[in-house]
């Protein structure tokens, strides 16, 4: 129940987090991932807080995936002792991983044989690999087609002192950009099929094949031939994973509170306090021109609303935003209002605000 | 000097910054309106950092413009006591802008009749008043067409308790927008000859007409008409504003240090440790879908040299950039290199990091 003290109460730019759409997020994803049999390690780049790393705890989640090493021990801190660095290992952050792996089960992800021979020296404790796999995003890993180049780099891991081969991993980043669910479970089907094939290749039946992106996670029910899901914008979701058809807008657990400091009525616009420092410059582009960054919702004593049709949010500048509104509407608003935007990427707008306010009125605070 | 224990100490996303380039900035800018003799009123939102505020004051600053209340507030903790707050007031931190007013000389803008009488009420320390004027922007502001609702805003304020009238302000935002100098030209040649019809009307010589856009304070030299100028960003300029043309890329003050975590010969590219919450993701588009969100560097013990031909940050994701290079140049970087950025959009980026490094290795703190 959203505290009517805890809205008067907001003065600036102020993210509110709906912890039942969390939790009603998370259990479906863990439902599946139960059904499916496989292992669930969300990605907790997206929340980015040892806070709601709590409640995921309480439902059931103990492995999480994180994008940076420094996040790998802030979850630590938090109590998570089963973590994996999904980004290339960062050489510079060396002492820090071996740290980490001093106390904690950690993974990292490899791409190159000449990686191993340098880390091998430079670790004291056993660090989990996986070999990070490019299946088409063309951003990092080792093409899946390139058995040999995984074959050897393979060997190098299983001789190595330090090191020791978990499994594959990879980001289907290129389902953010398909049109439609057919095309996602086609390029799920087909790495799925190469993958095993290398698992195979590789003989050794335990390796994970690791998974992870929210449009695939959340539109197929059917992952078969994946050991692990690691979908991380889930938790929250926003308007970008609606308009791939990752979730309702009802599933949106997160509103960003703006106080209105101007109303122009020949425009029908609204302008907020809440700009690119607030939300990111992340937006939806139309081929006309047409900038979406946020749909616009409004407040009330159980959280929000669903989305004003035909109000968005079409410009942001630092700490401003333009609210295009309906035609002939803005007599309904005024300056000292506070309304909700429905973020365009929730991840960003977490990163940048570094806490957000539970409806309860606990402040959620975030790793900075 | 950047001193060579610093880059190799630095292990994450590191934003440097150039003490040199920033006075050069600042005493040039300086230079152009103690010619025109003119106040300069800095928009102290681009580095947000009360250290290099300090900076600037040893340099013959004392006034200054913010974005935010709390940033107000920040920035006279650290010993200003002459700011605009250079957004429409915000109703929600009445209490926040009277408390500052008991303190230090401040200046708000205020847009409505309504908002007079409301904050009149609620104020008990005097507060100076800017009526936000538009001259094309379309953003916030009276338009400067529209002399009654000016003449009647101006009287509101004259009979009120606690508000003083000190004066027209505007951002020319559309500079962002149009194509080369002349147009920038006539956008501010417009803009002065009808503020000061206006500022005649008002009928009081003190008023001030105060002005400010990075764009045409770089370019022009000729900004006649006008008391005030508030440009912010070219303080650290960035890859945006040399676009536009605001200044050479040699002028950009800042750097993001970032270490290479992958090399992908194939490809031509390299995917670095930075991604859009360091960034932020302000891009320039081209029509052919080409994005830049910036231009690669090479780190030395001086700071940085030009960019690399043919090289620039062509895609970011969270934590991930990638780095497009010449053709059959990948081997000339390897995994756990540190290369430097110059970012689009140098605001955001501060933003996003909360500090900065120094070239001798002092940290720059921002307010966070």
């Amino acid at each position: 129940m959203l505290n009517m003290n805890v809205t008067s109460q907001i003065a600036v730019p102020t993210l509110l987090i709906d912890k039942r759409k969390v939790e009603s997020n998370v259990m479906k994803m863990k439902n599946k991932t139960d059904l499916a049999q496989v292992n669930f390690r969300p990605h907790f780049k997206t929340h980015q807080s040892n806070d709601i790393g709590n409640w995921l705890r309480e439902w059931g989640i103990n492995q999480i995936a994180v994008s940076s090493v420094s996040m790998a021990h802030y979850f630590a801190a938090g109590g998570f002792n089963d973590i994996t660095i999904a980004l290339p290992v960062n050489l510079r952050e060396i002492k820090a991983i071996d740290e980490l792996a001093s106390k904690i089960k950690l993974n990292i992800l490899i791409e190159s044989v000449d990686i191993v021979h340098t880390i091998d020296l430079l670790l004291n404790n056993m660090v989990n690999v996986f070999i990070e796999m490019d299946v088409g995003a063309k951003r990092t890993g080792i093409s899946v087609d390139n058995t040999s180049e995984v074959m050897e780099l393979a060997e190098t891991i299983r001789s190595s002192n330090n090191l020791k081969l978990r499994g594959l991993l990879c980001h289907a980043g290129q389902t953010y950009k398909v049109k439609g669910v057919d095309e996602i479970r086609q390029i799920a089907h087909q790495s799925a099929s190469k993958l095993n094939k290398l698992k195979v290749a590789l003989n050794e039946p335990n390796l994970i094949v690791s998974w992870g992106d929210t449009p695939s996670c959340s539109m197929l029910d059917d992952l078969t031939g994946f050991d692990e899901w690691r979908p991380g914008n889930f938790v929250l979701y926003d308007v970008m994973q609606y308009h791939i058809g990752s979730c309702q807008l009802a599933d949106v657990a997160v509103a960003m509170a703006c106080p209105v400091v101007s109303v122009q009525p020949e425009r029908n616009q609204l302008v907020i306090y809440g700009g690119a420092v607030h939300f990111s410059k992340e937006h939806i582009k139309a081929d006309n021109g047409f900038e979406l960054y946020g749909y616009i919702v409004r407040l009330h004593e159980n959280g929000w609303s669903a989305p004003i049709a035909g109000a968005w949010l079409c410009a942001l500048s630092q700490e401003h935003g333009i609210v295009q509104l309906p035609p002939k509407s803005s007599h309904l608003f005024q300056i000292g209002d506070l309304i909700g935007v429905l973020p365009v990427h929730a991840c960003l707008s977490v990163s940048a605000m570094g806490k957000m306010l539970g409806l309860d009125g606990q402040i959620i605070a975030c790793m900075r």
